[in-house]
């Protein structure tokens, strides 16, 4: 997604109740974080925010962590999320660190829209990588649940493929989501995307 | 796949100890069929054999059902399957009468290199499509198992739909079946196909 610079990106991250700047002295307690022990979901790659920020007042006894490396994106969120979301907060990080942000943490892990790196010898940057599954072997609790949509069919059979390599078994894997369902919270390049006709893969993977 | 015409098919068929004539009158008593009650793992388009007699006498304590339409087909596999399996049967019959021929009755089904019925509007004659979900419901005893596999992509994608669509989660998903395994109970089909280079996908669907 390309925006605009932000010229005041470092002041709205920097002045966000949002924005957890020391996340690892959480690490293994994220109860501490939240101040109630209430599941964790945690989105990679956050956007613009709409997902999660949505989520996060739809089910108010989840605890919602977004984690976001584009500052400038960051910022855009930032700025129109309203304050006061008590079970909401944002990391200004990167996905290769995950590991040492949580350690069996996390409920729920979703990958909205990632960056397909369609290049086969990029294929180690997707987030549905061995590499990447790797690590979320160490930041789940017991059970591992995670939800993917994209519009990148590659992407979305890869993820298939690499999941059921790591002993996921799948439910709810649809090629086009949007069809049968009306009733979602979806992130704002998605509803850009479906409302040019173009097809939502989604799937949900558990283990 | 296209044979030559068996001249005596008629003859093999009649005289194998394989076929069962009176499927409808074991439908619910499949233990009466085999003489014990083990497990029934059933082959829709069992072709001429190969899987399911080598999976028959590699797994005694499972008891093996081939259902084939085409007389021509089920011929040519009876003459070369040697005498003496005694849990293998085989059905002459259609799958659209499954329902017909078993009752809570089966612990595992094989779609292998089913017909992919390319055309939309023949999408109903898949043995994957919500008619054949349907009927299927009806045949497993409670836990239900499906197997598939297929070199045709579109048919693969499309069961992954449906299974998902009627709750099943699935697991061993893969694209490229003979990659990583090489030590696999095949169909005739799937060996000619493979050794020219070509995918195998595969899946499993429990629920």
């Amino acid at each position: 997604m390309r925006l605009r610079n932000l010229k005041n990106k470092e002041e709205i991250i920097n002045g966000s109740s949002y924005v957890v700047r020391n996340i690892k002295d959480y690490k293994g307690h994220m109860d501490r974080l939240f101040g109630n022990d209430n599941p964790i979901y945690v989105e990679i790659g956050m956007g613009r925010g709409k997902f999660i920020y949505n989520n996060a007042i739809s089910n108010t006894n989840i605890n919602y962590i977004g984690i976001e490396k584009q500052d400038n994106i960051l910022a855009r969120a930032l700025k129109w999320i309203p304050e006061g979301v008590l079970n909401l907060k944002v990391i200004r990080g990167n996905a290769l660190e995950i590991d040492e942000y949580f350690d069996k943490d996390i409920d729920k892990l979703f990958l909205n829209f990632s960056d397909p790196w369609p290049k086969k010898r990029q294929a180690g940057r997707r987030l549905t990588s061995p590499i990447f599954l790797d690590k979320y072997e160490k930041i789940f609790k017991d059970k591992k649940e995670i939800e993917i949509r994209t519009d990148n069919e590659e992407l979305f059979i890869y993820s298939i493929e690499m999941l059921s390599a790591h002993k996921y078994t799948l439910y709810d894997v649809t090629f086009d989501l949007h069809k049968d369902s009306d009733d979602l919270i979806t992130t704002e390049y998605e509803d850009k995307f479906s409302e040019n006709g173009n097809k939502i893969y989604s799937l949900k993977a558990i283990k």
